[in-house]
C-alpha cells in the first residue's frame, strides 16, 4: 500500500505521541507524591512502557507503526521500507515525541506543582545513566535495541509486511502484544543501567519538552551531555539489527 | 446484526456488572483488612482492572462490549452505533454498574463489616483525585478515556465490525485482550491523578450503590460535589476521539 | 468427537494434576522458609495460579479441559457435555488433584523438611477463609465461581465447542490465555475473603493429600468443617451461571 | 521443511544466546547495584524469563526454537527431530548459551566492575540451590522441565509442525506467547528450591562463561559439583515427557 507523506506524518505522529505520553506518563507515576503509583517499582515501570508501546503501535498500523527512527533506519537498511519515505517518519516521530511529554505533563500538571525537590523531574522523560560511562551506555543502548529491531525484522509474528510496512499486522488479533512483550524483556533484562531509551526520540522528544516547553518547578539540567547516547545507540542497534538481516540465511 | 432493546440490555447489563464488580472487587481486596490482596500495591490494583474490563467485555459481545457511556456516545459519533439504541445502552450500563458494585460488597461483606475506620471505604467504590482541582482533574480523566476511545475506534485489532457494533470481534480469539491491555496502561501511566474512571457508569453506578444502598458501617461521604468530573471528562475524552476518528485519513 | 471414558479419565488427570501441582506450587514458593519466590505476594500468587489453569487447560484439550466439578456440571445442565460422562471427568479430576498436590509436595520436598513452624503448611494445599463463616464464605466461592463458569459458557472466545466439549479451542492459538485472565482476575478481585478454590477438586484433592499422604512434619489440621464449602460453592456458582446460559437471549 | 546443518546452527545460536542474554540479564538487573531493577523481586524475574524465552523462540522459528537440549533430545524420541540433527542442534544451543552470557555481561559491565562484594555474581549467571541436596535438586529440574516439555508436545496451541518442527507456529500470530506463559508458571510455582534451569544449556552455557571468559572482579565458585544437575534433571524430564507422549492416546 502507498501512503502518502502526509498519511505518514498523521500516522506516525499520532502513534508516537501516544506511545511517549504513556510510557512517561507511567514514570511520572511512579516517582511524583500524590499519585495512586507512587513507588510502584520497576516491574510496575516496565509493564507501563511494554504496553505504551503496545497502545501507540495499534494506532499507528496503518505506517507499519514504525514510532522509533532506530526502525525506520532499519526497515529502510532492510529494503522494507522506502528511503525517501525517511524523513517524514522521523520528523513525525520527533514531533510526536514532544507532544506526548506534553500530554503527560497535563496529566500530572497538579503533580507537577506539588513536586517541591529541585531536580528529579528530569528522569520522567528523559534517560539517565546509573553510572555514566559514555561507551559502555552506548554498548547497553546498542545491543538493547538490536534485540528490539532483530525481532521486529526475524519474528514469523510479523513477517506479513510487504515493501513499505515493518510492524504490518493486518487482521492479526493481538499481533502488536508481540512488540509489548519484547519491549516487556528489554525493560526488565537490559533496561537495568540505562534506562532503556531504545528509541531516540522516546529519549530526545521528551528531554527537548523538559528543557524548553514545559512549565515545571525547580527544574534539573536536562543533561544535554549525555542526550546523544540514547540516540546513537539505537540507530547502531539498530543497523546491526538490519545488516543481520540482510546476511542470514533466508528460510 | 440487529439486536433488539431487550438484548441491548440484557447484555449491556450483564457485562457492565461483571467488569464493575471485578473492578470494584480488586480495590477492596488491595484496602480492605483481612484478605489476602492487603496491601498489593498499585500493579495489582491496574492488572485486576485490565482483566475485569477483558472478562466483561468477552461476556457482553453480541452488543459489541461498550460497557461504558463514554464509548456508546462516541461510537454514535462516529456512526458506528445508532442514536436511537444509545439510551438503552446507557440505561443498562448504569444500571449494571449499581449491581456490580453491590456484587462486590456481597462477596466482602464479611470484610466490610469488620473494617472500623471511619470512612476509607468510598475509594473500593469511586474515585477520589489525590489532588482535588476540578479543572485539571477533568483534563486527566478526558486524556485518559481519549486513550481509551482513541484506541478502540482506530485499532486494527478490532476492525472488524459494522454498523451497530464497536468491539465486535468475532471469533477472533483473546482480542478483547488488547482492550485489557490498553486499559493496564491507562491505569499504569495516567492513573495516577484520579484513578482513571475513564467510564461514567462505572464511577457514578458504585457511587450510587455506596451512598444509597450498601449498609457499610461508618460510611464517608460519597463526594458528590466530585461525581461530575469522571462523567464529564470521560465523555468529553470519548468526543474527542471521536472528532479525530471522523476527520483523520481513512487508510 | 467422542471420546471413550479412558481418553476422559487420562487427559482429565493429566490436566488437573498439572492444574494443582503448579498452582500448589506457587503458594509454596510463597510461603515455605529457603525458596527464590518467599514472600512474593499476592500478585505472584494470582498469576501463578492463572497460568497453571493455562497449562492445564492446554494439556487436556482432547476432553475439553474441565478440570473441575463446577464447570462439568455446568456444562451438563448447559447441555454441552454428556451426563453419562460426567462421573468419569470427576473421578479423574478428584484423582488428579490428589497426584498434583503430591508432585507438588516433591518438588519443595527439602523445604518442607526444613520448615520448623508446626501448622502452617495447609495453606500450600487448601484454601482457609480470612474470616470464617460458612454463609459468607459461600457465598463468596458462589460468586467468584459464576465468574469462571459464565465466561466459560458465553464468550466468544471459546465459543466454537460443539456438544462433548466445552473449552474446545480447536487450532486458535491461545485461546486457553482467556481462561488464565479471567482466574487471574477472579484472584485478584474475588480471592480476598477465602483464597478462590473456585473448583472443588483443586481444593478437596490437595486437603485429602495433605491429610492422609504426605509425610509433612507438624501438620495442622486439614480443617475438614470448612471443607465443605469449596465444594458446595463453586457448584452452586457453576449451576447458576449454566442456569442463567439457559435462559439467556441467544444472540 | 528440511534445514540445512548450517540453518540449524544459526537460528538456534541466535536463538539461544537471546534467550540467555535476557534470561541472565533480569538476574543481573535485579541483584547488581545501581541498575534500576535492584530488588525487583522474583515475579519481576520470572516475568523477565518467561518473555526472554518468548523473545529467544519467536527469532529461532525456522529451526523450531528448541533452544534447549531438553527439547531437542524429547523431540527425537517423539520423532519430531531427526536424530541427525541433533548433535547440531546441541552444539549450536551450547555456543549459543556462552555467547548470551558474554552479551549480558557487556550490557552490565559498569555493574559487575562496580560490585564489591566477593562472590555472589554467579548466580546471574548459573543456578544453585536453595538447599542443596542432589537427588532432590534433580526430582525439581526434572518435574519442573517435565512441565516444559510436556506443554511442548501436547498443547495444541503448537500442533501444527510436522516432522523437524517442535515449536513451528507458521503464521500463528504469538503463539509463543503460550512458551511465555508456561516458562512463567513453571518459575512462579516450581522455581523456589532450585531457580528452574529447565534447560542444560541455559545453565552451562553461562556456568562456563563465568568460569573461564569473563572478566568480572572477585568471582565465586562456579559449583561445578553441582552443574551436573541442571544438566541431567531437565534431559531425564524431558524423556519422561516424550515417553508419555508415545503411549498416550492419540486424540
Amino acid at each position: 500500500m502507498n501512503l502518502s507523506q502526509g498519511e505518514i506524518f498523521l500516522w506516525e505522529l499520532l502513534g508516537t505521541a501516544v506511545l511517549v505520553m504513556l510510557g512517561t506518563g507511567v514514570v511520572a507515576n511512579n516517582v511524583l507524591r500524590k499519585t495512586n503509583g507512587n513507588g510502584g517499582g520497576v516491574l510496575f515501570v516496565n509493564i507501563g512502557w511494554a504496553f505504551a508501546v503496545f497502545t501507540g503501535a495499534s494506532l499507528a498500523a496503518p505506517t507499519g507503526a514504525h514510532l522509533n527512527p532506530a526502525i525506520t533506519i532499519a526497515a529502510a537498511v532492510a529494503d522494507k521500507t522506502e528511503w525517501s519515505d525517511v524523513p517524514m517518519y522521523l520528523l513525525a516521530q520527533l514531533l510526536g515525541g514532544i507532544i506526548g511529554a506534553v500530554l503527560c505533563w497535563a496529566v500530572y500538571k497538579l503533580q507537577f506543582d506539588d513536586h517541591d525537590e529541585p531536580g528529579g523531574t528530569l528522569g520522567v522523560f528523559a534517560t539517565i545513566p546509573q553510572i555514566p560511562n559514555k561507551l559502555w551506555n552506548t554498548v547497553t543502548e546498542t545491543l538493547a535495541t538490536f534485540i528490539l529491531v532483530a525481532w521486529v525484522l526475524f519474528s514469523p509474528v510479523l513477517k506479513t509486511g510487504d515493501k513499505g510496512q515493518v510492524l504490518d499486522l493486518g487482521n492479526a488479533a493481538l499481533g502488536y502484544a508481540g512488540v509489548a512483550f519484547v519491549v516487556l524483556v528489554i525493560g526488565t533484562s537490559l533496561g537495568g543501567p540505562t534506562g532503556y531509551a531504545i528509541n531516540p526520540v522516546r529519549d530526545l522528544g521528551p528531554r527537548i519538552a523538559y528543557a524548553f516547553i514545559l512549565p515545571i518547578r525547580g527544574k534539573g539540567s536536562p543533561q544535554w551531555g549525555y542526550a546523544w547516547v540514547p540516540v546513537v545507540g539505537p540507530i547502531l542497534g539498530g543497523l546491526l539489527a538490519a545488516l543481520l538481516y540482510n546476511v542470514y540465511p533466508d528460510v
